[in-house]
């Protein structure tokens, strides 16, 4: 059967189950990538689980988040990693190296690899023929450990382009329009594989431009085949041995489909505050711009810059206008030294930053509160720019460059006439820069044994938490009603995230949104506490800290009526009983501290779903919904000292 | 009579009084800057005075302190002062152009000027044959007005520098050794005058980093002939004409001296946390480092970076290092591209970061608590940095470059045996970059006066005071006692410091350390209110928030056994009574919320230092001890007020 990229790359890595659309298989991971901010956590859940040595084909740690360093924090961070990195085997790319995935692509990009990320945009990796997906910090500490990734096989949504982009519009522009017609959630469930004629002119980088936004259209992954096209780009970044061919076999067919005329687009731009708000340039035009910000991972080619460069080649940009670049990596910095860019871009008035995600991640470059800011990065979500009421945009750099030239929104294919601009095409160098300070490799396994784990006074090793006892008697010490979110359980924001490593630290926000005693309450109830709410227990955000911090206090089981999918999964990774009501009624019967005794809790999880409890004296059904897998977690305390067990 | 250039500088600059070492004088101002963290409120100062334009001959807004812009807070701020400098007639300098002295000495530094500037370094362009005071910002505002400084004529400490540097020592040495002789107060009350034959040697931008480190010995001003030197620099930056030669009389004397023997110095070193505590660099080798940041105002010359990029050029910085590079302005970052010296920086390691202030004023760049930071910055004052446990060093380019290649302390001398090297003398260019970009000049008046200015939410007008009234009968809501600091007043810290714009919302922190319901006591107190204190009330710092939050929350009168000095000033200058105890036992017969009840106030002020008081019901005698021009000031209601009828 004639098969697609996509589908050739989920096949060559299936360890477990079978390749229909919706049903969970088991994928061997080849390479992982974590950054600074999620980093530190995969760090300490390697050490809890005892590991020696990552298993992965290749594993790298970036710092490219917490730039900024205005305390202690950030720099000690940044130390741990280089520790933790050099403990377990890793590479490890410095502060101030680069943002991760465009330097992954460049250093270790490799046709036919499986990769996973904690940070959304992993994706971007698929422009080389990978597949390539962003997961949370767990999924990647398991995989360093040596075992598959569990997904639900995704549909496969070809995307055919057709014709020749126009001048002044360029890949950005291409998944904006896959934005304007499918909004934020229309690749939800699929890997979106490009294909058709139109691809030849999209350079490796353009890919990556398109791949790495698949994340705003939901998309699980995001595939370009494996072609010329790559093979023009590895050799220029010094790695033509390691391309290798896949491409989809002909009459491949796809499980959606979908086509662009590249011909027909033009200028687009998202409007506030969503990648999914696209309009025409030309719709926007005449919007005073205050900020122009050209960088990050959605637009991090050497070309990105170079175009603006060349906008503003011999000219000052407004004086209005604070024009921030971000150099997508040391290398990319190199190359523009050396094309002369970097001279256009000092001379025109820019302000050049140091390399890494910076104002993408709200890590400074703050705009004015309601002044327009456009940015080439890939997301604008309120208040993600660290100004609460931004007004943040997102272009393609020709887009950008023109507002940075007359202080307004401007279709960049106006420049012709108003500035006598003809559209840029800058050439790109046979060979890109390449510095070997960039990444540090692995440490041989007996010096890496030998290495201490760095751990600055905001970084504390998991705890380790013993499995759930086969009899608890123990208090309801917080009845809550419905739709309880993670941001009630555990909230975020610059109060709280900072302690991220700290897990003793950031529980003293437990439940405090809903009970400010909580922590003191589940501290003071030694033998441990479980806690009871309605429908939905646990929506919103994925954050692994909402379950984290409560087991720290001795949460041992939430009792509730119904529980939210991710949050449910990761209640049993960190071995705290799920238990739903038989009656939804009995929660209202329930009041604050009564005593909760569980008896033959081992054997009731090995032996069925059914739990009774005694609950304030009355006897209550309950039930679970955990996988025999999952049954073996909780068992064992939690997913982690599961796999250290494996270990 | 033979003058030396410090005496012909103040002569030619005397409006007011007599120059006898002790007086106060008047002096004509020519020049003002202000930079981000100060000019906010300098600008708020000309908006109440209803100034329409500046009288003096340049004033200059610089942005280059608050760059890191993690919420709209800075970037609002230079909006509002963009609007102001446009309102006004100042220049105008965006944020990135670069750090403010550099600029400023490039752009504008005249020989034979008096600039005064509301930041400590502001003494840097004494290196051209200027007079430059670093003064307060209230005193610049009245200098934008047409007013002159006012100071106590200072001491001129000759400073002979004889014999030649020898390789691997340079300008920063020189200072440290001042340093190392004389400690951070060692310059008190005095003008620094460097001579002799040793001068020759040193560029207009070595002897930039010697007069800008004067603050840290606590001098009045630093000050160098304009010779060869100054005429030689002033071409390099296309400015020849404004050349004028400074030179003392042959047999000029000094009220005290000192001799520097040049080729007897050695790499010297600041140790944690002081610019006084030096030692040499061959004491200090071995400790560990792990970071090195090249920038700010103390080593702002091309060849300073120049330098550390010919030590680093075909090397890798080491791998525990995070070496920052702060350029000191777009100018010296496109010569560094220029002459090939970026490139090396970029290939050895090092984080190429926007120009400005950065990590010299704690915006980013913190390091790690107890790990060696090595910074060519000129203050390692303790958790200046950011970090409350820092541990920052103090030394010259070459130092900090030896530091980045070896991890570890290093005399630079050793690099010649150690790595080959031979001491690095790079060759600057003929002609410095000029970008056009860099300042925008001030607008025609009949442009400028139609300017509104852009006020962000952060940022409001000063208040309106009115005069002290006659009579007063309002309560004692705080009584204190000895030695109440200006940090107890008003805290600084980065809580209070981003509302310095915002009088309002600064006054909710007035007087809470001492008493948290302070703002509210004194809102209720409709009629006004007046505080009690003991010895030294005011002592610390000179911030004038301290006296203006206070005032905005309705203070009339401070009673108090004594003053320290620069807070009665301020008091004066916002139009607070200042008033003293006849009999210091009164204060323990005051009790909290006594009334207060003054007569006939204006006459008493006007006709002697006599004011009798009924506080609680018992007659109290007082004193105040203003001149006759801060009575007026009172009477006006501030010195504001005062400055506003007569513009």
């Amino acid at each position: 059967m004639a098969r697609n990229v996509a589908q050739k790359l989920l096949a060559s890595h299936l360890v477990d189950g079978e390749l229909t659309p919706g049903a969970e298989v088991g994928l061997r991971v080849d390479q992982t990538l974590t950054q600074d901010a999620t980093g530190t956590m995969v760090m300490l859940e390697l050490e809890a689980m005892g590991l020696d040595r990552i298993r992965t084909e290749l594993s790298v740690q970036y710092v490219d988040h917490n730039l900024l360093q205005t305390d202690e924090k950030n720099p000690e961070d940044h130390l741990f990693l280089r520790s933790a990195a050099e403990r377990f085997g890793l590479w490890f790319s410095q502060a101030g190296n680069g943002v991760s995935h465009p330097v992954h692509q460049a250093h270790f990009g490799r046709p036919g690899a499986l990769l996973i990320g904690s940070d959304s945009h992993t994706c971007a990796a698929g422009a080389l023929g990978m597949l390539a997906v962003g997961v949370g910090g767990l999924e990647i500490a398991m995989a360093m450990a040596g075992q598959p990734m569990y997904v639900t096989t995704p549909d496969v949504w070809g995307v055919e382009l057709t014709g020749t982009l126009p001048e002044w519009v360029s890949a950005k522009d291409v998944v904006l329009e896959m934005l304007r017609r499918h909004g934020v959630s229309g690749g939800v469930g699929r890997i979106i594989e490009y294909h058709g004629e139109g691809l030849a002119q999209l350079s490796a980088m353009d890919r990556h431009v398109i791949a790495n936004m698949g994340a705003e259209l939901g998309a699980t992954a995001t595939v370009f085949p494996a072609d010329d096209v790559a093979r023009d780009y590895l050799a220029a970044v010094g790695r033509e041995d390691d391309f290798e061919r896949w491409e989809a076999d002909a009459g491949a067919s796809y499980d959606v489909t979908e086509q662009i005329d590249l011909s027909t687009l033009e200028p687009l731009i998202a409007r506030p505050s969503s990648p999914g708000n696209v309009v025409t340039v030309a719709e926007a035009a005449g919007e005073e711009v205050f900020q122009v910000v050209v960088g990050s991972s959605a637009n991090p080619g050497l070309r990105d810059f170079a175009v603006v460069a060349e906008i503003l080649a011999g000219q000052q940009s407004h004086d209005q206008v604070s024009v921030d670049i971000n150099p997508t990596s040391r290398e990319v910095l190199a190359d523009l030294i050396t094309g002369g860019w970097l001279t256009s871009l000092v001379a025109a008035g820019a302000r050049i930053h140091q390399s890494g995600c910076m104002g993408c991640i709200g890590m400074g470059q703050a705009p004015a509160a309601g002044r327009n800011s456009l940015r080439t990065m890939p997301r604008n979500f309120p208040g993600r720019s660290g100004t609460e009421e931004d007004a943040v945009w997102l272009c393609s750099p020709e887009t950008a460059a023109a507002a940075a030239l007359t202080g307004k929104i401007t279709d960049p294919r106006t420049l012709a006439g108003s500035h006598g601009l003809t559209c840029p095409r800058p050439t790109m160098p046979e060979r890109y820069a390449h510095l070997p300070s960039m990444l540090a490799a692995p440490l041989p396994p007996e010096e890496a044994a030998e290495v201490e784990l760095v751990k600055g006074s905001n970084i504390s090793s998991l705890p380790d938490f013993a499995p759930v006892e086969d009899h608890l008697d123990v208090p309801a010490i917080l009845v809550m009603g419905d739709d309880v979110s993670t941001d009630e359980i555990l909230p975020a924001g610059s109060r709280v995230l900072p302690f991220r490593s700290n897990i003793p630290k950031i529980a003293e926000f437990a439940f405090t949104r809903i009970d400010p005693d909580y922590p003191r309450n589940a501290q003071a109830a030694e033998g441990g506490h479980v806690v009871v709410a309605g429908r939905n227990y646990g929506q919103g955000s994925s954050r692994e800290h909402a379950v984290i911090a409560p087991r720290y206090l001795g949460l041992k089981a939430v009792i509730a009526v119904g529980f939210a999918r991710i949050h449910w999964q990761n209640l049993a990774n960190f071995g705290i009983l799920a238990l739903e009501f038989d009656d939804p009624a009995d929660l209202t019967r329930i009041g604050t501290n009564d005593q909760v005794v569980l008896d033959g809790v081992h054997e009731a999880l090995r032996s069925g779903t059914s739990v009774t409890a005694q609950i304030g004296g009355r006897e209550v059904g309950l039930h679970h919904r955990l996988s025999e897998r999952q049954v073996q977690m909780v068992l064992a305390g939690g997913r982690i000292p599961l796999a250290a067990r494996e270990v």
